[in-house]
């Protein structure tokens, strides 16, 4: 299972010169020569889906969201159990992979139907018990929570939200879409735990959802 | 997380003698004293709830089922997470206590609205992970399918099978419901898997139904 899911697992390209770079190499680059002192809080977002869930990381600096690694995972053709577990196992190698403290994940209001409404909640659970077991604190945001924090208006279509992700965080490629909506979930997650808090300072309780079963 | 669980998960009061017994003298009774030789394959029922989720396993004996242990996770008040990870943690240690080898869930056509839909795809990612995490074969059935392989009909109400249930494994006292429902997914898992097999005799890939995301 492990290498099956290493191999549906992609990253996107990264853009800037640290990104090129090996992981634990990139890290030093980061905080070293482009990063402001400061809260550098490890972001993660998700945007689950039964084929393909997206994941992006991003460094709050505390002035603003600097580009670490986004990809997707497919979960292929596989039995359910099989793809929920790639979900499940992708999510959990993303964190420790990144080492995120806190993950981002989109509340869903209103799947097209029931049966829509199931898969989604089959994947999004998975993904959302990997972020539990590897002890993240969690919240849900809203698409439009999503738009509103990217590109100031609830109403963006996906390419107005990709095109923003992209300027803010200085990519030079488009990412993946789903990818390019976790990066987005990922931004609005930095913001909104920056703004709930004096001074932009982050703790591990602070949440900008709250989430209910 | 762990102590919240264990409070939270609760068991049915055992009928038999055996099922009264610590658990492993009360496998060596079973095996011993009450059981024909032949195949004796463990299966798990799983009935998942956002609220509650039923569990039962019984002991196929090739000639009929014998009840082991059955109860329900109860979730609690806590956020989406956390509950997510006690229906996970919770199945997991199910399987861990008592080591059945394969899994029933029931399958969900119509939820009541796709809010519910979400909610119980949910809860079933975070069981349906736990089973394949801990290498079990998965299959799904639909409560038609359940209620036929009880009652003999499809027809049949939630107290119909319930009585059912307790006549089958020669229960004295009513289980919870969920777990009442649990067992009968668990039988009709056991049906199935011996219908489907040359002279009843089950093995690991033998699948009474297909998953498919």
């Amino acid at each position: 299972m492990a290498s099956a899911h290493q191999t549906m697992m992609s990253s996107d390209t990264p853009s800037s010169l640290a990104s090129q770079l090996p992981h634990s190499l990139c890290d030093v680059l980061n905080f070293v020569f482009f990063e402001p002192a400061g809260v550098m809080t490890l972001i993660l977002g998700i945007d689950p889906g039964s084929r393909i869930t997206g994941y992006g990381v991003v460094r709050d600096t505390g002035r603003g969201c600097v580009y670490v690694a986004s990809g997707c995972i497919r979960t292929g053709s596989g039995e359910l159990h099989e793809r929920l577990q790639i979900v499940y196992r992708g999510v959990r190698e993303v964190i420790q992979t990144y080492g995120p403290v806190t993950m981002g994940i989109e509340k869903v209001f209103m799947a097209r139907n029931a049966d829509s409404a199931l898969k989604l909640g089959q994947a999004r659970g998975a993904a959302i018990v990997a972020g539990a077991e590897e002890n993240l604190e969690i919240a849900e945001y809203t698409a439009t929570q999503v738009k509103q924090a990217v590109t100031g208006t609830g109403g963006a279509n996906k390419e107005q939200v990709q095109m923003m992700v992209m300027h803010m965080l200085k990519l030079t490629s488009k990412p993946q879409i789903d990818a390019s909506d976790a990066l987005a979930i990922a931004i609005c997650h930095a913001h909104t735990r920056s703004s709930l808090l004096p001074h932009g300072l982050g703790t591990a309780r602070s949440r900008g959802g709250r989430l209910r079963l």
